[in-house]
């Protein structure tokens, strides 16, 4: 497995630069004034690079929201009883939570991933079953999960993404639903980021100061506990992971393989993409991080990266929400690339 | 005619603030952390206030691109002949801009509303034939146009959003495509909001440093030439507007005096949008700001209405694109309102 997983390293290329100029051109030919759709004309040009087509199309859309619940949870740092991770995936499959009705909105399809719900889920069309355990184990006194577990997770997005692009996806998202996960998330931006515990631990699903103040030291006690298990990427997202971040980190490297981008969610899925940027330092080239969460410390991190967030609207949700929302403006980017009229084409006058 | 402005006026009724409660309540009781959508909750919120209807409908949307040309252009504040105006619509009419690009990708309508371009359009069915004058005159040898004029031109915006209303539609959105343009709104911005001119006037379509020197002492000459003539809101319009902004803040005033919600665009809608403020101090309940401009100054007047713009994307395009793309997210955040399930309903665990 670990050689499958350095085929796929191996498989994420770098951008053709040389593509640039032509970009700029094209775009620098639509009729508006240069540069004056901003940010959409970066997206643009980020899309057009990632999938090396200057005809670049992008129609089927797809979210995958991986399920997991953390050991970690039993330490009292989330609002809401682990119970609701199968719940709320439940409720998913019923498509009554907020990524059902915005990915409707946005026209996107949405597989659920049971990849380490601590629940035995019955048949469903829209749940994939990659359960690699039941729930990771506590990360305050131990591996959440062993580097075999970890791998195979990472596997599991990464046969996903390759799956997606088969059935001829075009963009995917990541989302995640899993109690006690900014927790987890938190312990992994420390690590991999090398940034003080403090600056990147939130609230979460609400949780009071005094809770705060706890998950702070639980976190640290996880990466104490795990010190001498840190010194790969790979390690410390089995030390201090969740099922579903290894998951992302997958879908992640298995998008970028095949030279399909892939939309980052909020704040957990930012720690499978900072996994993944760890495995691999071509990956962030296929990146959108779509939204600056409202979680304390996303802030921190996008800086971190140099990562520009698309929107911005505090969100704190997770589930792929703030991702779905964001694939709209990347659609609406790629459509004014294809379908505006030049200076040329239409006759208007260029500047004086 | 200033009667029936008055009448307009009188209508724009404040919002039912008894209503938030219940609205809050519900929006609580969705399967998500409390408040944990942000800034969607809160414009669900919004909406749900401004059409008095706690069973909300976002389904028929469109922006009024209204069309004008500016005296003031002969001055060379633009980086653009202002031969483009009429080309541009052209453009708009045959689907080639960025703004027909995005109110496809949206499901919005458009109609070009031709409110005072220099030039005779034959007929078309996307273009509303509402010419006030063929071109304000110019700003800084004496008033753009009469306060009769202005008038006209801001009820030619009010009799179009009474009759989308009419048609059934839900929420409009403005936009504008006029050479010279910015100038015109810098000047109302520094009249009506007192700022100081430099720090509200900006590039526009993309001038150099010279240029806008030039373009700033422009301005102050047209301030200073209708000293005069800058006593009302109305005047100030007739002074230093654009056909264009007075159609916006018709459009404005009338679906606010019917309850139906408006999102307005970037700079110059803007400053249509401020007008309006000045005419009615409930406007601004039915008012969405779309997206923080990158034309300079956009900032300071959104920090100065303590509006908070629902996207940044640095655009600086107009025509209404970045309107019709946070009409995206409000239709998302409505859908949310209307179709997330409750906690109860979802046999989903409340915080603990």
């Amino acid at each position: 497995m670990y050689d499958q997983l350095q085929e796929v390293l191996g498989n994420i290329k770098p951008v053709d630069n040389s593509l640039r100029g032509p970009i700029q051109a094209h775009l620098d030919d639509l009729t508006k004034p240069k540069g004056s759709l901003g940010r959409l004309e970066e997206i643009a040009m980020k899309y057009v690079l990632a999938t090396g087509s200057d005809c670049p199309i992008l129609k089927k859309k797809k979210v995958f929201c991986f399920a997991a619940d953390h050991g970690v949870a039993v330490e009292g740092v989330s609002a809401f009883p682990a119970e609701v991770t199968p719940q709320m995936v439940y409720n998913m499959l019923n498509g009554g939570a907020a990524i059902n009705v915005l990915t409707r909105h946005a026209g996107a399809g949405l597989d659920m991933v049971d990849i380490g719900v601590n629940h035995d889920f019955p048949d469903h069309p829209g749940l994939r079953k990659c359960k690699v355990r039941k729930a990771s184990a506590n990360m305050a006194e131990g591996a959440a999960m062993t580097v075999d577990e970890a791998l195979q997770a990472v596997m599991v997005g990464i046969d996903l993404a390759k799956e997606a692009y088969a059935d001829g996806y075009h963009l995917l998202a990541t989302g995640e639903m899993g109690i006690a996960n900014t927790t987890s998330a938190a312990a992994l931006f420390a690590v991999l980021l090398d940034l003080p515990v403090e600056s990147i631990t939130g609230r979460g699903t609400g949780i009071d100061d005094s809770m705060l103040e706890h998950k702070i030291s639980v976190i640290k006690r996880a990466i104490e506990t795990n010190r001498g298990s840190l010194s790969t990427p790979l390690e410390t997202l089995a030390s201090l992971g969740g099922f579903e971040i290894a998951g992302i980190c997958g879908l992640i490297l298995g998008a970028a393989s095949v030279g399909m981008p892939v939309v980052v969610d909020g704040f957990i899925s930012s720690a499978g993409a900072v996994a993944a940027m760890k495995l691999s330092c071509q990956v962030s080239d296929y990146l959108f991080f779509s939204h600056l969460s409202n979680e304390q410390g996303h802030k921190i991190i996008m800086n971190k990266l140099g990562a520009k967030p698309i929107l911005d609207l505090d969100l704190r949700l997770g589930e792929g929400t703030g991702a779905v929302l964001a694939m709209q403006v990347i659609e609406g980017a790629i459509k004014i690339y294809n379908e505006m009229a030049t200076f040329s084409g239409a006759n208007v006058s260029e500047r004086q």
